[in-house]
């Protein structure tokens, strides 16, 4: 029954689930936020220390005399150290220039930022009299299909908000090699350098615009993403990552200025990359990592990044191994004629009743125009479920499936007729749609699957597996079990991280002691090239059937499937 | 007898002095080359271990392979940490950018320059192939009157060569202070600033050009000079130095880029501004005392430098203190109507002969220009010698002096007819030029004095006297005590520095020890503030004449005032 189709005849009190409020997404970002916090204190995992990249330190200044004629920045240098302790700073030009004066013009109350660079402390600005209390920082998830980025506040730790767009360099390619291979033609790094700066650009806007906040008061960025994404964010030709041996530039870049790639945060304000590991392991998986916590935990863990390129982590405290498989955007609604990001009416979960009737849930519950990766997940699994689809994720056409029709691809599933969509059009999918799929999730699966071979475990062994990617906590596991994305293990093994490569961003942001973290663990994890897999193919192909030929590896989905329809 | 009224009847082996040779001033640099060596080994004083600021490491670097698969800038830093143990290491994205195709285009072999930034070390350029015996830093001297720059060969610690200007900033003032108030002006700052620096660059452009030396091979600069000199060469207001209670806006200003003021030397390359202590001590003193030695010295020492502001410093290596002095430009040609700095053509040597003649002796031996420094103390020394003077500095006229006429400025002296000259004017000094010129040498022989007394010393107790300045070893220390500018101590107690705050900053791009020794001995300096001195304008004032109206403190000079000429 609708809401509209109610009739009131007393006072009520109507409670609106909170996935289907408007701000749906605001609701999101505070469940992270609380998150950032569980993290930080989870079992087995020690606490970091509140100890934010940036930080702004008033400083009411004892004024000069004959007897105290130190120079003026000597002096702020004796202040800063009386607060903290910091062995190495350094100060540009730029702000020594307009110290003197801004000293003498605020009664020598000042306030500065002092942000990490490396193993230094740079002295990033100077501001007049006491702004010590508005100091953010932005962590940014550049992924090779979506950006998110979150605006932190320094001095609380708390998130302000979270916005999300796709990655523009979507037009020149969809994974990283076309990207790669883009950067060949004249200008093209500084073209794909520009669009990636571009979009973070306009959502650090739209968060300070929103949250009336000054940009001048962003003081310091942290970004993670792929290898690739790190390159053509800082304007680094990515070319030697495609060749063989496949070797990136720089994996520890060091902070630079934000605005000497043309990101407008403050002038002065520091941008800082996640360590990343290699040409393939990229700096969101050492992010990953870092949001799970499992480099501090003695049980064997893995971890599973659902995105454009998947990437898996196997290991504990004592080691750490790696691997990835290019997945294609599937799970962040591309590739797909109704695919679409986990944005505001993106079908986010999806049921088919007994009786065959179709039941969603959008992002923000408005009318439907697309279909994200969770989406995507649950209609899948539940159309096998229903007896829709064969195990290959052909339509099983000799059954009867209502909304079935014939489109421009040949044979479509309505999801939602025309007259409920957003757009007026029905959203649908196709049998090209489900393979594309079946290819993306099986290569996510085959590639935690040759890691575990590698290791010589088996998945039985692992007691935590994390579960990353731009889906919140709408991933239905056991979905997720059933076409064969992820393993058959017991429901409390599996623990959502979210956008892990945002969290460990954030984490590193809010601790120093996070950031130097991560540069251990980026050299800590050993990469395996599922290239040199020779079973990876075979395997591969065996993982394009829902869930997989290999059933006796998924006991469960065997017994869900004798029930044409979930109750 | 002159070289063109000789006959030649046979073969003759003609020596001709060095001093009149036309290449005299690349001959006064290879001596100050050759005295660097002497100082860094000088008895009393700590040898400095060749360590240049700037090295560059040529890297044959291991071809990377699935096996040895770090990324390409980790695979420079591992080469680098197997040659010399650099704990902080910074590399600028401009660098980064480029080193992927640079090391594949050059077969794996690349030189890195690696430069002192602070307390790190920064990896200022890479160059194709191996090009580690080409590298150059500039020592500046960037006094308030003359900027002399000098070009250094890193690899092998020789002086390449020296190049020396008046600072164009003389146009906005002869001094510090109307140089200061100048910057009042809008834009006043910028405008001094691009006067210095591009004085600068025109003498680096004479040394690579004379030189045969790419630009690009200039990969550091060590600057010194006064405090005023300092921050506007770096483009920072020095309006507060001037105002009580004296504050410079940075004593100790980080390395920065050469190219963020202008400055053409490799794009990449740095400038470290020697420290400084005070308003008016600037890093010149410093370099001065490094280049002394005094600073490791047990022995009580005395260092004047003579210039624009003349700086005293007493002390040894327990204790240091230090005064300056407004001196005015006399000594390096400035204030006076034939004043000329010690350039080609200047008058740096004069005797008044027993019969009255003028002999001299010019740089480079050409026709005569001008009066320099040197000049001048000769000059009025051999003047009062010969009884042409009376102790006031004014001409005795009811003493037949040959060559005195009447000027526009009332009595003048000629030095050299208009026949003889460069410029066919006769080179003349008035009683007004030698007002001025006691001025200057009373104000540093006052200074001197002063500080003398403030420590409860006498000037007997001071084992020796180091004398800095652009004289190169040209001063008579016997008319300096004639003319009262130094105190009557034996001769053996004086050493000659040259230009020690040129001496200073080469020492300093020579040797990493040398910069933090510079760095220790700013903070070791106690400023002794002249003004505050009751006795000093009395003093002042007694000094005003020759040598002085204590004549008991200067014993020798009665002596030889007995005697009319010298023989």
């Amino acid at each position: 029954m609708l809401a509209c189709q109610t009739t009131i005849h007393s006072d009520v009190v109507i409670d609106v689930p909170p996935e289907t409020r408007f701000e749906g997404r605001s609701k999101l970002e505070q469940e992270e936020a609380h998150r950032f916090g569980d993290i930080m204190l989870r079992p087995g995992s020690k606490p970091y220390v509140f100890d934010p990249l940036s930080k702004k330190w008033f400083l009411d200044l004892p004024l000069p005399s004959l007897a105290d004629n130190v120079g003026d920045m000597e002096r702020v240098y004796r202040e800063l150290r009386r607060k903290s302790e910091y062995p190495v700073m350094q100060t540009g030009l730029y702000n020594i220039r307009r110290l003197g004066r801004l000293m003498r013009e605020t009664g020598w109350q000042i306030t500065a930022t002092l942000a990490l660079r490396g193993k230094t402390v740079e002295v990033v600005q100077f501001e007049e009299g006491d702004t010590s209390v508005r100091n953010y920082g932005v962590a940014v998830d550049v992924g090779t299909t979506t950006i998110v980025a979150q605006l932190i506040d320094l001095v609380s730790g708390n998130t302000v908000g979270t916005e999300a767009s796709y990655n523009s360099q979507v037009w020149f390619g969809e994974d990283v090699i076309s990207r790669i291979m883009y950067c060949a033609e004249d200008q093209g790094v500084e073209e794909l350098q520009r669009y990636v700066v571009s979009d973070i650009n306009t959502l650090i806007s739209a968060l300070v615009e929103g949250n009336d906040i000054d940009l001048a008061d962003v003081t310091y960025c942290v970004a993670a993403g792929n290898t690739t994404m790190m390159h053509l964010l800082l304007g680094i030709d990515p070319a030697f990552i495609r060749a063989e041996p496949y070797i990136p530039t720089a994996n520890q870049v060091p902070a630079i200025r934000a605005a000497e790639i043309g990101m407008t945060i403050s002038g002065r304000g520091l941008l800082q990359c996640m360590p990343g590991v290699g040409a393939y392991v990229g700096s969101d998986v050492v992010a990953d990592i870092l949001a799970s916590g499992l480099h501090q935990d003695g049980a064997l863990s893995l971890l599973i990044d659902i995105g454009t390129n998947g990437e898996i982590v196997l290991g504990n405290s004592d080691w750490l191994i790696c691997c990835s498989a290019s997945a294609g955007p599937s799970f962040e609604g591309g590739g797909m004629r109704c695919g679409l990001r986990a944005t505001d009416g993106a079908i986010e979960r999806v049921a088919v009743t007994p009786g065959g009737k179709i039941v969603y849930q959008t992002v923000g519950g408005s009318r439907a125009k697309g279909i994200c990766g969770s989406g995507m997940i649950d209609l899948v699994a539940e159309m096998f479920r229903a007896g829709y689809l064969e195990k290959s994720g052909r339509f099983r056409t000799e059954t009867e499936i209502p909304g079935l029709v014939d489109g421009p691809d040949g044979l479509e599933f309505v999801v939602v007729p025309g007259n409920e969509s957003a757009t007026g059009k029905p959203l649908t999918i196709s049998e090209t749609d489900i393979a594309v799929f079946l290819r993306s999730k099986g290569a996510i699966y085959t590639a935690a699957e040759a890691l575990i071979n590698h290791v010589g475990v088996r998945f039985e062994d692992v007691e935590r597996v994390f579960i990353a990617g731009g889906f919140g906590y709408h991933l239905d596991i056991v979905n997720c079990v059933t076409i064969g994305l992820l393993p058959d293990l017991p429901l409390k093994t599996f623990h959502f991280l979210g956008n892990g490569s945002l969290a460990g961003a954030r984490m590193a942001l809010l601790s120093t002691e996070v950031l130097q973290s991560a540069n251990l663990v980026a050299s800590r994890i050993t990469y395996f090239d599922l290239s040199t897999d020779s079973m990876f193919m075979n395997r591969f192909t065996s993982s394009l059937f829902i869930p997989h030929t290999d059933l006796e590896n998924f006991p469960s989905v065997v017994v869900s499937q004798e029930t044409p329809c979930r109750t």
